[in-house]
């Protein structure tokens, strides 16, 4: 199962594909989709919309998933995140793809195998679960990590379906 | 020219169609775009995201215009409200029409001749602006406003253009 992880942001959007077998993991692809801080804000998320839907169209993820948001103390900074969270999680959704959100706390646990986990670590983690991974910047780090939060998940599910 | 004005919000997104030829504006068309509160997010945005789409390919909008958002106090709202935002002014930008933004104040310069008149003044001078409407709600309302502004602040800058 190929399955894609999201960390969204107006400036940089990281992704990170990788397929999944029960749980084994391989790594298929990563890098960090930016936008022009210069441009409006229609064009930016316009642009940020037809990155993320060409990269679904090359790479056919079969499912998707996304870190909850971490409300951040600026409001305007809030409102920008959302923005282009929106847009990320649409162009997804658009194509028929489930779309999943974890808790930051369970992305780390899933990664490191404690909620309290620091993101040094969660990456480092991210590099020797995908063995020859060359990761693009943290952004992409985040967004393989919340993908293998996404594989757990859906292997456990599976399991606990089969023991039923 | 036809001008589209948006409300945007995640259960209820309200818009309003005009035709102005300088200072003369009449009334093409308003509603409120509604997501079921029960489905999930993803869903919703993608619903939100073929409604706009349809909104736009029906009627032809030359251009389109937002308010400012006046940033709430509660972070997950404005979390909510953002990604409802990108994902409109997303939809509307996606086939290359330009979304213009536009302060709250001045929007009710525009429709009331005061940025601090209250809501039911800008609906009820909305109504007189564009006698025979129809106006499907609160939102419809306000979006009809901020096409309004739009269409003035358009024949404004042609009048300009025109006195260089």
């Amino acid at each position: 199962m190929i399955l894609l992880g999201l960390d969204p942001g107006l400036g940089t959007t990281g992704w990170g594909l990788i397929r999944a077998n029960g749980n084994r993991l391989s790594h298929l692809g990563n890098g960090q989709l930016k936008t022009d801080a210069r441009a409006p804000l229609p064009a930016r998320l316009a642009h940020l919309d037809a990155m993320l839907a060409a990269l679904v169209s090359d790479h056919a993820p079969e499912a998707a998933a996304v870190e909850e948001v971490f409300v951040n103390a600026n409001p305007q900074s809030t409102l920008k995140l959302g923005q282009a969270r929106g847009v990320v999680i649409c162009a997804v959704a658009r194509s028929g793809i489930d779309v999943g959100e974890y808790a930051p706390r369970l992305v780390k646990k899933s990664v490191v195998g404690t909620g309290t986990a620091e993101k040094a670590q969660v990456h480092a983690m991210v590099g020797r679960l995908l063995p020859g991974a060359k990761i693009a910047g943290e952004d992409a780090a985040d967004a393989l990590a919340v993908a293998i939060c996404h594989a757990h998940h859906l292997a456990s599910a599976q399991g606990r379906a089969r023991l039923r």
